[in-house]
């Protein structure tokens, strides 16, 4: 019996963060720079942004405000991505690794960088390869 | 006491998979636009798609295999991602939409769409707003 090639997934939920850091590129890109380097992650290429509209600014006739931030890295190691929601003060990541690899310190990088008050991390496997393998394919 | 606002993830292994067609990017264009499609998901600019070389090919000396796509898909509902593994015969998928929806019939259409033998689904909520708050930001 084989053991299971297992890639692993942390799925993160940053509460009580700054919203101002949350609508912010800078911060953005500052913190995946720094995940990349602390984690020594290997970017395929550039990360992908996008700002969206504020929900609150229909309501409140402030156009002017920004709204949150999604961003998406592609790793040779597989992903990273940011969603960010500054009218909740909180944003979800994901960090997906196909090999086993040590994690990061959450709570402290995410206080540190995003203001986070909480943070909440699930880690799941991934198990892709010598799993219990159904009918191969013809 | 208000109701947590929560995303929702599908994290999808698909198993004994048709190993060509997880290293064809025709094919995994095709996955992506059903799901758009019959998901009625929001595309935010185009997929990001990377082809890796093969890692058998260094073992075996065949240097014109191809090896594992990853696909990367920015939506205003949050994001779609897939990792192939052509040499386990198997793929990660990731949709998360940060509002509720009705899920995909991943077994059948994974089936039909990549010749997955087994699909396992895990399910997850992200909760990202009115999360009994910590602290407010100063």
């Amino acid at each position: 019996m084989t053991t299971p090639t297992s890639g692993e997934e942390w799925i993160v939920e940053a509460l009580g963060c700054d919203p101002t850091r949350l609508a912010d590129p800078v911060a953005l890109r500052a913190l995946f720079a720094a995940m990349v380097s602390e984690l020594s992650l290997h970017p395929v290429g550039e990360p992908l942004w996008h700002q969206f509209p504020s929900p609150l600014a229909t309501a409140d006739g402030d156009a002017g405000e920004v709204g949150g931030i999604t961003g998406m890295l592609m790793l040779s190691e597989s992903h990273l991505t940011i969603h960010t929601f500054p009218e909740h003060a909180s944003a979800c990541l994901n960090l997906f690794c196909c090999t086993p690899r040590a994690g990061w310190e959450w709570p402290v990088r995410l206080r540190e960088l995003l203001g986070a008050q909480e943070v909440r991390v699930r880690h799941v496997l991934r198990e892709y390869g010598n799993v219990q393998s159904p009918v191969s394919h013809p």
